[in-house]
């Protein structure tokens, strides 16, 4: 590349060029060493693999390491290579690396996440996940993927369920279950062009470039086909009490939190029939697996010592409560895979547990969206969605007056859906799923939330990583919201500048799994019977899923946060006479809600229908299927009253109900609350959006959203 | 080591012993490269710094990088050594390496933070930091890293003032100031036994160990004293604009974010003449230098160009908006240090920008305590209070009932003083700071607040390394905050389970400025006039800073959080007899302010004194030396009580003004109240500490504490 400077720059650049070309065959880069070190000075590089640099990153430095291991068979590791690493510049820079996982369930959907992260914050090289899933983690995970756009990362399912028969006659006391048992399928399970795979535990969490374990692939001789690390603890000695008999194993045995599998030789050498057979050999004399594949692996590593090739202590470091761990890293600061693999996993014993929880909470905390940052040096495609998302931002004028609401609409927010272990409703006729989002300020709602509404809810909750920790602690520690099982929070990691609160309800909403779902905000309580009330209700309309309707419950608000509730409506309309609660938003936005006619409610016995008038937003339930909210309208203001006004454009009819309720709790105004009030561009902006969703309208709806005008001309107090 | 296992593993490790060590002269460590690759198998280590093994870390790898570059001087590299950079094994392991950094005034500080994260993120060997600062910097900066308690890290404070007088008659337009200048005098600042430092700017950021960087200094010829990345934009070639004159230097020139010192050859060399005779020189011709000391390192080193070893690039990417650094990093996946060096920061354009920002944003918002990890591999003590902390620490019982309020208590938070830029307050005989407390939930009162009190106020904060960007971001968009200089905010970071109230108090208490402090709580908004009234009233009741007086300011509360807030105690009064007010908490905790005796106010035309009686909690007006608040008490409950009685206690007299008035807005209860009030637990562990507390009591006020134990007799009520 030519200097793009000034003419007169160039010949002084020429004369620079040739001193570095010069400096550099002098000094070399590292794959140079070999040479340079005889004496040499060879020109252009030599970047292969093959070439076996002398250099290890950090394999124990001394005998002591493995001082206390016992292998009774051969030492499986191939004195007549050199079995070093080469440093990363000998990796072949860019190459695909390929990664393995077995994920079930939500909580390893989640450990998952933290693995990935680390992996992605010191990774270098394109990445191919294979993961091997149930339903509930492909959910997740499928979506997680899908919404985080990291560049140059591949990720690919397989349906565990096709091939647990493979491993379910094993018998396993393992808690890992039966997922943990097909790691042994993986040679048959990924596609069968796919040569090398590193295969993880959920629970390990990387302090390294995955891309330098990977180069252990290049020093398996030509017989070894897998690659692991020693087990530290003494588990495979079976000296651990009287007749403990652990299954066989070389000497301490190897640990499989973390593997290399070379798929092309494990398939060509008839993998499967060895494992079986060795498995069932085993299981003549002993009755299950104690710790699942592990121990398959082993019993077949005893029989064919020469297939496997030993790794550095440091690529799996254990740390279980009597793991001998401390053995290898204490004398190596490069610390490259850290294994929680006690069951008792961050609570473990350990002298130096304080210095990896630390590492693992960084990656905890850390914002993934962070990682969604290009990988540098090597050509990669962002995903096209997250490329057409650039391109789209890049356009945005970043001085423009609502500038920050086009960023927010082009913003996709990272999903994780159902963070926490959720059981799914009964499949009833007739059922309603309370939809609501919220962000950190109104955790304190969760609890009390749950003892006015017993039905299903599904919340979208709006975090960053770190708080999504947080709120785990929260449900964790709450005795009310660790036993419920039929709430599902959706979280939506915090980016951009302002909140996506119709893009929050749509991702509630769409994993609402009943007929029906009631549409809520998160500071509001329903009346005790409510759910009960509206599913009856339900019945007794003959509502099915088809019609469409929008069933209004009648909102009220106190301004006390000590309020008594009322038990009933005549409770609370003793309560409304005696200035103890009001109809909602009555002195600032009544328009919000008169169509509901309270003064008709008060006397009513029986639904009744109403009207749409403009700036109409009532709570409603509605069939799951119904529109969803209109996402451009972020931060506050005008995005419940497009939604109801898009159910009128649809012709759903509005029927009130005579005994529900819902109570509007007091809370302080929040920052958006806030930044509306006392910024007329905030004002300014809204409007803007509430033009385009009218032009949208007249689009849609033709003649007939004529209507809808006046709707839109009112001034800017909307709430 | 000998296993610990059983005897009969004795025989076998001893065999495998003998394997290892043969496999480990086989294989060796990195740093046998150089024999090994000779075929030799030499035994033992010989770690110094001396061996030139030839391995480059990611020096440029071809001519490219420099390809625009132009040098009409001699290339300060010394072409006769392999100017290679030992790998990590290579470098002393555990040696202490020496940062000098100049700091000074609030912005810097904040931004001298984040730079010491990424260094002590990827740092493995001691450090010791030399900071050359203001009083602003050092009150700041002593404060945070005593409180931080990061292990293996000294920190050692410089005043710049005293050595401004060096550098003060250099004309200099560049933002960085007289401050910038200050680089050039560390060689006679810094103490005369310190031979290498490293100097960074405060505006890097480290994305690799810094040690790699040291090791440069094992490449330093005989004659060379500092080393340094080439500038990377066309500043110096003085082609920029018609009559650009640039200071002179070697071609491009030399960027100073980023320096190697040899001090000891700097001292010996007579640097401060030499500097300062170039320096003069220039200036006959020049009438100031545009970039500080870079002009004068520039044209020192144009004189003497045997001075410099040339870094490589990746050591400094300097992300101006015209820069050429992409010629740099574009080839070299290693970054290695970022150089935000635009005076637009992080605005600046940059084609990879995104990338540099995640890489900073991740650190900016990186948990600060994830860094107290201890350093692995070196012998470090943890600082002595970290070391009796942690004893103490690990000594609770964590099953015990409370434990986590005396884990809260044991735990000492970070503290960053005065986050943001705030002017002292005049010297008056009589004024007043507002001290509270807050979280990231209450942010939205701040403003609300500032147009309730316009005097000087101290905040102290509680908040997450990510909550601490939010809360700036939130200040800078804020017309009314962001131009209030008098509003010191006092950073806490979230650190252990409960809300560490009254520790938060008296951070914000000992930061106060003013002659007295009102001592108040985030939910309350001052009457108007309350700010002038109170300080009237000190001038009025002639009450110096040494008279035991309490100023008490009744308070009420608002149960509608949208109150016309009362411009006189004549409205108040109405809107109390309208209901619409109420004394605060009337309904359930009357005993918090009866003494008050808010009938008498009502007449009240004048101050009179009140009785101390069980759980008085008035919001009052204190003398700054003030007793502090018993930082035992965490989390919800007793904190402002058991302060009131002490004052008590100490005889101070409770003086009610019949002007002042103070009002709570409503708001959601916290996470803490939540707590307390659904767990019994938590009130027992309360009632424990209240006990612990008076036995305090007794100790230091003897028999005259015994009337307050009817106070702690009470039932849990407490609020």
């Amino acid at each position: 590349m030519l200097p793009r400077g000034r003419p007169r720059a160039l010949g002084a650049a020429a004369l620079l060029l040739l001193l570095l070309l010069l400096g550099f065959y002098q000094l070399g880069p590292d794959l140079d060493c070999e040479r340079s070190a005889r004496g040499g000075r060879v020109g252009g590089r030599a970047g292969t693999r093959a070439l076996t640099c002398p250099l290890m990153p950090r394999v124990p430095p001394d005998g002591r390491l493995r001082g206390p291991a016992v292998l009774d068979g051969a030492l499986p590791w191939d004195h007549n290579r050199s079995a070093c690493v080469p440093l990363r510049s000998l990796l072949p820079k860019c190459e695909l690396l390929h990664v393995a996982i077995v994920c079930a369930g939500y909580n390893s959907s989640r450990d998952v996440v933290t693995l990935v992260k680390s992996l992605l914050f010191y990774r270098r090289n394109p990445l191919h996940l294979h993961l091997v899933t149930d339903a509930v983690a492909r959910n997740i995970l499928e979506t997680l993927f899908h919404t985080w756009m990291v560049p140059a990362i591949r990720v690919s399912f397989y349906n565990a369920d096709e091939f647990q028969s493979q491993v379910s006659w094993i018998p396993n006391t393992h808690y890992s279950g039966l997922y943990g048992l097909l790691k042994l399928v993986l040679p048959g399970a990924l596609p069968s062009d796919l040569a090398r795979v590193i295969v993880l535990d959920t629970d390990v969490t990387f302090a390294s470039d995955i891309a330098e374990l990977w180069a252990f692939f290049a020093h398996f001789s030509d017989k070894q086909m897998i690659g692991l690390v020693e087990n530290q603890s003494d588990w495979y000695l079976g000296n651990l009490w009287k007749n403990h008999r652990p299954w066989p194993a070389l000497g301490r045995g190897f640990n499989t939190g973390v593997i290399l599998l070379r798929l092309d030789r494990l398939r060509q050498a008839g993998w499967e029939q060895m494992w079986k057979a060795t498995a069932r050999r085993v299981l003549l004399t002993l009755s299950a697996t104690s710790l699942a594949d592990q121990d398959i692996f082993n019993a077949v590593l005893k029989d064919h010592p020469g297939l496997v090739l030993l790794l550095p202590c440091t690529w799996n470091v254990q740390l279980s409560d009597h793991t001998l761990a401390e053995h290898c890293y204490s004398e190596a600061s490069d610390l490259k895979v850290i294994h929680w693999n006690s069951p008792k996993k961050f609570r473990v014993k350990n002298k130096h547990v304080e210095f990896f929880r630390n590492l693992h909470l960084t990656f905890l905390e850390y914002d993934g969206n962070l990682l969604r940052r290009e990988l540098f040096g090597c050509p990669s495609q962002p995903p096209p969605q997250a490329e057409q998302l650039q391109l789209a931002l890049a356009q945005l004028d970043e001085d423009a007056a609502c500038f920050e609401f086009q960023q927010q609409r082009l913003t996709v927010a990272r999903v994780h859906l159902t963070f926490l272990p959720f059981e799914l409703p009964p499949p009833r006729r007739h059922d309603i799923t309370l939809v609501a989002q919220l962000s950190m300020d109104r955790l304190q709602m969760l609890e009390v939330l749950c003892s006015h509404w017993p039905g299903p809810m599904s919340l979208a909750l709006y975090l960053t990583d770190a708080e999504a920790q947080q709120f785990l602690r929260f449900v964790e520690g709450s005795p009310v919201l660790s036993v419920r099982r039929n709430v599902a929070y959706h979280l939506v990691y915090r980016e951009g500048p302002l909140y996506p609160v119709n893009h929050l309800r749509n991702v509630a909403l769409a994993q609402a799994l009943t007929s029906h779902v009631f549409l809520s905000d998160i500071d509001f309580l329903p009346a005790y019977s409510l759910y009960d009330y509206l599913r009856a209700s339900l019945e007794q309309l003959e509502l099915g899923s088809r019609r469409k309707a929008a069933l209004v419950v009648p909102a009220f608000e106190s301004l006390h946060y000590r309020l008594r509730f009322p038990a009933s409506k005549a409770e609370l309309l003793a309560l409304l006479d005696a200035g103890a609660l009001f109809t909602f938003r009555y002195d600032v936005w009544p328009q919000g809600h008169a169509p509901t006619d309270y003064a008709r409610w008060r006397e009513a016995q029986a639904p009744y229908p109403v009207q749409w008038a403009a700036d109409y937003e009532p709570y409603v339930v509605l069939p799951r299927d119904c529109p969803r909210y209109d996402a451009r309208f972020v931060g506050f203001g005008w995005n419940k009253v497009a939604h109801i006004l898009e159910l009128d454009a649809q012709e759903y009819e509005f029927l009130v109900l005579p005994e529900a309720f819902t109570i509007h709790m007091p809370h302080a105004p929040s920052l958006d609350i806030s930044r509306f009030r006392s910024n007329p561009a905030y004002r300014d902006c809204l409007r803007a959006l509430k033009e385009e969703f009218h032009q949208d309208l007249s689009r849609r709806y033709g003649a007939s959203a004529l209507k809808y005008l006046t709707a839109l001309k009112q001034p800017g107090g909307v709430l």
